[in-house]
């Protein structure tokens, strides 16, 4: 069975290992912190039974699933034959320089090393490393076994074979790989995400709309489209002739728009304060863990949903 | 039984009126064009019974909703005795300012007139009228019967009461309003749109990455969340602490990307040819109406999906 190992296993780690062990992978965790494994596997062993009751373990039971993970002692058991690692390691590029230059020493030079960084480019931990052509970054949403999109990004000297095997990997794990053509600061996801953001928050803070409008215009508005098409189908299908038609009808409109978003306000000023006012309202400080709960039941049927309608309705 | 105008019986006054009518009003359809109203009478009796089978008619039978429905022979007899005028008519700046010229004098000065606009503000069609304070603008996403946002935007002249009217009508018809506090180029939804766009055709232009890539990113990525949370309830969820803990950890790689994305590539310019090769390989311009078709129906199972997991799990 082709092995993974997991190098750090919080909250993205134990993801991560659901992730592939659902896909038949065998997974190892390994982490610096003692106990770190075993307490991931008691957590996962919370979650299988909620994913194997909304059809989310392609058909195997949570105990098929869980007898393809174990703790490893070490990186070095974890990284014994594998063909894959997914590091999961805080975002701090000192302690990734240490650690990439550990794993280089030990693993096999034929064993990818992939990043989970959302934040810090792979040219800045992996230049003098030996087996430098094998690191790449897959950047997940948290958590990967429910939101299918994974960035798998190059540092200038990653080699394309590695970047076709991460992207296979991410393929058969029941992942979307978005293969970057170079590293990017922020790749693509929080490009987009920062963009969105960076309006949302200029709207609050102009005082146009209130917090919760720009959440409506979002989730009972834009966001229902975009859950399945993404914003270059949705505008092909939103005018009679398609996408150029689309452009040419209504290119004038963000035209004017556009420069007006060339400035940013400062998350972290007045605005905060009413962001701030506004959710506490909606959800006190107490109840955001419960809400994350809630969220990932929400994902979790959003994901049953989506696979339902692929189905049945065509993808 | 309360009873709404549409004026203009094109693509979106259909869908208005399918929306109105849906709710329990009575719908009058007017059109300048001879026998258009009936020909959206028509065709709303093909769309009825799809929703009925999603369970999106509140119960009624797709009879029961048609019979609210009727063809007047003028704007002033789709208006006498109608509380709320809801108009649909191209997006052309003189031709809006000589309709709502022609509707202020034929309204009851107590019928609020909105319009479905998403590129004129209100002020630019309204200043010179009668009764300028009963207008607004209620901008759907089509169609509205799927779609639950609604922009609510004023004037300066626009009077408070006509605001609260019209946002408690869109609520009585099971929209979402976001009420604007005043009128602003883009209103909330195509400056959020605008910002996200600009960024996937920079993408795209620069290299980094397909449009396919783009779409991925969106639809197996950042829109699941969006499309029952919105981005500011997303980031409140995204860190223990909540939105402020989100913004102390993370504002600054948002920061860094930012000023990357003040400047624009032509949508109409070499990009366009690189996003048309690629959807075009994905979806023959033949295929587009048929895709739409498969569109509504996504949103159909989506709005179905939302409905029930609102019920189950929580909204």
């Amino acid at each position: 069975m082709t092995k993974i190992a997991i190098i750090g296993s919080g909250f993205i780690g134990r993801a991560w290992a659901i992730t592939f062990a659902r896909a038949g992978f065998d997974v190892a965790l390994a982490d610096k912190a003692p106990g770190a494994p075993e307490a991931a596997l008691a957590y996962i062993e919370g979650v299988l039974p909620d994913l194997a009751a909304n059809d989310l373990l392609n058909g195997a039971s949570p105990e098929a699933v869980r007898a393809r993970l174990s703790a490893a002692r070490s990186y070095a058991e974890a990284l014994e034959g594998a063909v894959h690692a997914q590091e999961n390691a805080p975002e701090d590029l000192a302690l990734k320089q240490a650690l990439y230059a550990e794993l280089d020493a030990i693993a096999a030079p034929e064993t990818v090393l992939a990043s989970s960084t959302s934040a810090i480019l792979p040219s800045r931990f992996t230049e003098t490393l030996t087996h430098r052509e094998r690191v790449c970054v897959c950047h997940p949403i948290n958590p990967p076994y429910l939101i299918p999109a994974v960035e798998v990004v190059p540092a200038p000297w990653t080699s394309a074979d590695t970047m076709t095997r991460a992207a296979d990997l991410m393929r058969a794990a029941g992942q979307s790989p978005i293969v970057m053509k170079r590293e990017l600061d922020g790749f693509v996801m929080n490009r987009m995400q920062g963009a969105l953001l960076e309006e949302a928050f200029r709207l609050v803070a102009d005082g146009y709309a209130s917090v919760e409008d720009v959440d409506i215009g979002i989730r009972e508005g834009l966001a229902l489209r975009w859950s399945f098409m993404g914003p270059f189908e949705t505008i092909d299908l939103n005018a009679p002739g398609g996408v150029a038609d689309y452009v040419a009808r209504y290119q004038q409109i963000y035209e004017r728009i556009s420069p007006d978003q060339w400035r940013r306000v400062d998350w972290a000023g007045p605005v905060l304060e009413t962001v701030l006012a506004e959710r506490r309202a909606r959800l006190a400080h107490d109840a955001l863990q419960e809400r994350q709960v809630w969220r990932d039941r929400r994902l979790m049927a959003l994901a049953a949903h989506k696979r339902k309608a692929d189905k049945d309705i065509g993808a």
